[in-house]
Parts: structure tokens; C-alpha cells; sequence
């Protein structure tokens, strides 16, 4: 156990935790902003397709600039405890990067919060289950999609080369994914940090449960899925401490 | 016709056979799960480009990343029975994978049939021949797409460097093209995996030949129309036993 | 003059010319199938991203694929006449070359006209000029989209390494550039044979001089331009005979 | 002060000087074009991602294509002043910069005036502050968008392989996150060069400021994080001089 505390004390490691703070901000904030409606009488006026993209690919770009500087950022706490479950980071960093993570979360919706018009406020990208699913459909939506993206985090950091050296693009790509299927029925959360910082700053918290649960579990099984398929098994890789 | 059993007997024969059934599985339920419409009186409510990038990115990110588990993936028993003229697979192996993506696909649609609500179970993106236009149009659309899809897929993953890297991206592109092409007309299947799920789950079987005569035939005739253009000729590759 | 001669006998001569008329023809075929609208009483049916991506992604995904087999195509008479002006192909060879791409348009279009249904024959894919837009405005928006075109194929194919190895990204790209510049007033064609298919399927032939006088002096400019630029001025370099 | 004379009065200073013009005109050409509603007393008919998409994918891709002629071009005032910030421009390059920005947005604006009918003057994409939007919120948003652009942007160029060779992607995908962002309350300039030229031509001043004050602080407060984050301070790093 000491090694561990001698890593946090290290600078870089402070560094890994500001950068999942500052991405986790910048996620929220960007794709929280795009599913605002034009017309807030009219939620069709949200294009189902720019929301996607528009966390697609702030995951997929800020993952990659910030890759240089403090290593894959993980931007979600259900990726970090499957991360932890297939002993790749340590019990007490992954608690720190998911605190980190939560309070970006918070913070990308209180920026959001503060920059769009009160009339807007009741429209910052709450997830939530609409009304003609139920809670188990709505846990399986998170969980699979969840499930998808936490094996393309894996297999794209695993296999820098497979896509042209352009790490995060599995990530990113399968959140445009995740979207496609998930964002008419739960909003396609797939992070629970993207789920969390709405719902403090709109006080919203029906069914909130569901995108703990669903996501965490589902990237677990992802996880664990990616380890025994490549054959690695559950040994310890440290990714990052 | 020893090796062939012998191949079969290996782990990593059924890895990709899990591998494939795994792939179809995914890319029905994120593409046919992008084909819901939100307003089901309104069919104009799907969004054409948010379904043709499901598929398209699906396949896309998904076989990319299944590429160092478990060699390039097929996903489509018509580009199997393509690789199976070109003789680039055995017949057995090819019966085989057909099988596993059969099964996958009808896994795929059966998973989106339990998530989605009992409203949408009309719509879970069974490919049907549009009123104007005939069976034969139909036909030549999926002929057509295919075609050029499997044309890719030779070309992409016989030139690695060539997409940068990134093997899997001329078939999920030309997966995209298909969609912007035939979407209107015959739901550009483009595989039929991708149809017999959804047909199954739905039990609407209209027209159905035509996703599986059309999608094999035309990704036949790509498969070696790419042969003898690359000079290659029917000669005996083993892409993947 | 008698090596043009000798080269036009060799076998990958010939390949060349077929892979002009293949590409031009899927080009044709899939754009214009895109801009066919669902319902052809509302224009605005037409989703102007998905035609801009349509033809893009195509340009991009094909001409990337018959890189290896028959090198770099040119899929458009104004780039074919660019590269003649700047001296990268030889008169004869760029007359065989416009040929092959004006047989493949009509090939495309006449395809299209097979696989559509009678009541959507009127809208196969004819570029015109919008009615509230003057004839050199029209020739002014084909003329800029065009050199910007030309630039970045001269770019991408001088420059292969610049795009992660990918040397018809910035050509496709800049067709999807060029669609949401010129879409609405033009069509946006960028290149004559593009416009000759549809023109001779659907015989319309309105405007039709301003698809051919526009991209053709855009591209020679642009051509020019790029030579100027790099400093290479306008010396021979044997791209392709 | 002996050296910059000398840099300037060498003829690749003032290649980059005109590569400067020609890409921002390009840019906003393009750009402005993609905001011009079909239907101009219909406001909703623009395409939210097509401009986002008109305004990235011309940054992107034309960025790239001029990195191999002029070297890493900005594009922009506000990161040109962030990089003066950051000393890795000289104080009078980046003044002939900004220069030939401001008249290449000019130039594209003018440009975009000339090609379209006089009906559609009033809509040639000036960036207004929207209504229900304090003008505090609109210097945040701008803000913010133009901060992680022109983080981006260090990042790309400084980690020319993150991205897989692709250096202008990161700039080009940030431009296409702040749209998503920010069209709806500020039409997401983050670049005064654009917001400039139409202003100009349309005589439309009104919260002008905000666009220069909101993006080129953003940009400074970007570029200096950037140099701190990477930990290398402000040293001199001469990109371009």
C-alpha cells in the first residue's frame, strides 16, 4: 500500500486528476448545451443527430489533445471502476478520478447554467426515462451501450495503432453510437458524471438510480468481457496509478 | 479436407465465430434501433443520415476494434459467400460464420425488442420494398450497394495502409453511401443478417428474398470483380480459415 | 509523341481508363440517388447534409480504394483538363479520360433512372440554377467551389503523408465543403460529368454551359494556383500518363 | 529587433502572409454560405450541423492542405494573439497576420455578397447576440468555445501525431464542438475575423465587441494553459516567426 501514496504525492498524478476534472467540464458542458431545444414549446426541435456528435466527438477530441499531456483520461466514473474491477488503477485513485470527474460534471452544468437564458433552465440535459419505457428497459439502453463503449475504451488504449494512432476514436465513436440507440428512450447517458452534474444543478433526480446502475455494471461486464476475450485475464496492467 | 477439421478444433476458429456473432448482434440492435421513429404516425420522424451513421459507424468502430482480437470480422453472410467464390474462406468455416451472424442478428433484434417499448414493436427496422417501386428495382438497389460494399471490404482489408491505418473504414463508409442510396426505397439492408433478425422478431417476411438474392449476388459479383481487377484472379487466399 | 502512343498500348493504360468509368459512375449514381426527394411535393424533403455527405463520402471512399489498383483517379473532366493545363497528363490520355468519366455519368444516371420509380423520374439528381440567382453568380459558385477542389486534390495527391495517409480525404472533403456553399443556388456540381448524366437521362439541358465553363476554369486556376504556390511552376511531372 | 526585419523581408514570411488571406477568406466564405436559410422568413430552415459541420470540415481540411505550403496557419486573430501571448510569434508578425485576416474575412464576405441574390443579403452570417441572452452570457460562450479551440490547436500542432498525422483536426473538430455549443445563443464565431467580414459588408455592428473581446481572451487564456499545462511555461518557441 505505501506505493500508492507515494504516487499521489507525485505531481503528475495531480495532473491525471485535473485533467479528468477539466474533461469531464468540457464533456458536459458541450454536450449538455447541444440537447437544449431551439424551441423549448417543441422538443422535436432538438436534431437527435447533433447531440450525438456533439459528445461523440468532444469525447473523441479533448480525449486525444489531453493524451500527450497526462495519459488516457477515462471522463467516467463507470469506466474507472471497471478500470478498477480489471485491476488497472488502484482502489484510491480511481475513488479520487471519479470525485474528480463528479465534481467536473457539476461544474460543466453550473458554467452551462450560467450561460443560457433562465427561460432555458428547465432544458440543460437532465437525462431522464421517457414515459413509455420502463425502468428495466431504460437500465438495459445504459447498460448495453455502456457495455459497447467501455470495450472500444479498452481495445482502442489497449491497440494504439487500429486506428491510425487516433486512440480516442473508438470512445468517441461509440458514444455517436450509444446516441443512436439510447437518446429517444434515456437520453443515452452511458456516465454517470454527464448524468449527475443536470440533475444537481436542476435538482431533477427521477430515476437517477438508473444511470448509476446501469452504466457502471455495463462497463464493468465490458471490462471484464474485453480482459478474458483477449486472453489477458484479470492480471494487473497499470494503465495508470 | 483434414485441415479444415483441424482448423476447426483450434480456440482461435471459434473466437472469431464468437467474434462475428458478437459483431452482427451489435450492429443489428444499433442500427435497427436508430430506424425507430419518435413519432411513430410520422415516419418522416427518422432522421436518414442518423440511421445511415448507425449502421455505417457501427460497423465501422466494431470491426476496428474485433481487428487484433480476432482478424477482420465479416459481419454480413453475403460478403462470407463472397469470400467463399473468391475462395478465401471454406465452405465449412463459411457455413459456420453464416450461422453466427444469422444468430446474431436475431439476437441483436431480440435484445431491441425487449428494450424498447411495446408502442414500437411495429417499427424495430424490419427492411421492407417501398409501394413505387418493384421487386426487380428493389433488387438492383441491393445488388448495387452491396456490390460496392464488398468491393470495399476487399479493397480496405487487403491495403491496410491505405484508409491510414484503419481497415475497417472503406466498409463502414460505403455502408453510409448505401443508406444515402437506397434508405427511400428498400431500407439498404446491404446484409442479410441485418434483415432476417428483425423479420424473425416481427414475423413480417414481405419481400424478404430480396435482402438475401440481391445482397449475395451483388457482393459476389464484387468480390470478383476485385480479384481479377487487382490481377489477382480466383487463386486461393486464406484471409481467415 | 510515340511513347503516348506505346503507353496507351499497356495493359494498366487501359485499367486506369476502366477505373475513370467506374468511379464516375458510382459517384453519379449514389449522389444523385441522395438528392432524390421522399416526397416530391416538398422539396425541402431533401436533407441537404446527407447530399453533401453522399457525394463526398463516395468521392473520398472510392477514391481511396482504387488507389492501389489503378492510382490516382480523377473522376471529374474540369480536374482531368486542371492537370492537363499544368502538364501532369498528356492530351490524349486526358481526352480518353473525360470520355470514360462522361460514359460513366450517363452510366450512373441511366442506373439510377432503372432503379427508381416512375414517379420520381423527374428528380434524378439535374443540377440547375435556382431561380432568384443570376447566371454568373451561378458560374461564380461553381468557379470558387471548384478551385477549392482542385487545390486540395493537387494537395492531397502531392502530399500523401499530410492526412494520416488517407490522399482523398481532402478532395471529399471539399466536396462536402462545396455542397453546403453551393447546394441551395446551383446544385453545387463541381464537375461536368456529374451534370452531363442526369442532364441526358432526365434531357434538360437549362444552364447546362454553366456546369462546364465554371468548374473547368475554376480548376484549370485552381491547378495553376497550387503549381504557383508550392513553387513548382509549371513543370512536367508525370502524375499518370 | 534586427532578426524579424530580416524574417520579413524574406519571401516564405510573406507566403504565409498570403496563406493567411487565402484561408480565412476561404473559411468564411464557406462558412457564412452554410448559414444562409433556404427559406430566409424561416429562420428554423438552417441546418444547425450543417454549419457546424461547413464551418470544421473547411478549417480542417484546408488547414491541412496548407501546412505543407505555409506551414501551421492560424486562421484566426484570437490565436494569433494567443500566440503572441505565448511568445511564439513576433509582435509585428502577428499584427500583418491579423492584418490579412481581417481582410481575408473581408474578401469571403464580399465574395459570398457577389454570389447570392440581393433577397438573401440580410442573412450573409453576421454573429448577433440572440434575444433571450445577456451579453454576459455571450462573451462567455464565446469564451469558453474559443478556450478549448485554441487549446486544441496547440495541441495539434505541438503533437503532430496524436491525431494521426491529421495536425488541423483537433481545431477543425473544436469548431464543430462550439457550434454545437454555441450557434443557437451567439452563431459560435470564436474566430473575430469571421464575425468581422460580414459585419462589414452587411453594416451590421450591433455587440460587435463581443466578438472580439469573448474569443481573443479565451484564445489567450487557452494558449496560456496550454503552455503551463504541458509544463513548459513561457519560453520562447518560435512556430512560425
Amino acid at each position: 500500500m505505501e506505493s500508492i501514496f507515494q504516487a499521489i504525492r507525485r505531481f503528475s498524478y495531480w495532473k491525471a486528476v485535473k485533467c479528468e476534472f477539466l474533461l469531464t467540464m468540457f464533456y458536459v458542458l458541450i454536450g449538455c448545451a447541444s440537447t437544449i431545444p431551439t424551441d423549448i414549446h417543441n422538443k422535436q426541435s432538438v436534431n437527435e443527430l447533433k447531440v450525438a456528435f456533439a459528445f461523440g466527438i468532444t469525447c473523441l477530441t479533448l480525449m486525444q489533445c489531453f493524451l500527450p499531456i497526462c495519459g488516457p483520461a477515462q471522463m467516467n466514473p463507470a469506466v474507472t471502476i471497471a478500470m478498477l474491477c480489471t485491476r488497472r488503477v488502484h482502489v484510491i485513485t480511481s475513488f479520487i478520478h471519479i470525485l474528480a470527474q463528479c465534481v467536473g460534471g457539476l461544474a460543466g452544468a453550473g458554467i452551462l447554467y450560467g450561460v443560457t437564458p433562465a427561460r432555458k433552465h428547465g432544458h440543460l440535459g437532465v437525462t431522464f426515462v421517457h414515459n413509455d419505457i420502463g425502468r428495466g428497459q431504460a437500465f438495459g439502453i445504459e447498460f448495453i451501450t455502456t457495455f459497447i463503449m467501455t470495450f472500444a475504451y479498452y481495445s482502442g488504449h489497449d491497440n494504439p495503432g487500429i486506428f491510425g494512432g487516433f486512440q480516442a476514436a473508438p470512445v468517441g465513436l461509440s458514444i455517436i453510437m450509444g446516441h443512436t440507440l439510447g437518446w429517444q428512450f434515456t437520453g443515452a447517458s452511458m456516465n454517470p458524471a454527464r448524468s449527475l452534474g443536470p440533475a444537481i444543478v436542476c435538482n431533477e433526480w427521477s430515476d437517477h438510480w438508473v444511470y448509476w446502475i446501469g452504466p457502471v455494471l455495463g462497463a464493468i461486464l465490458g471490462g471484464i468481457t474485453y480482459e478474458y476475450t483477449t486472453g489477458g485475464g484479470p492480471e494487473i496492467k497499470h494503465l495508470r496509478r
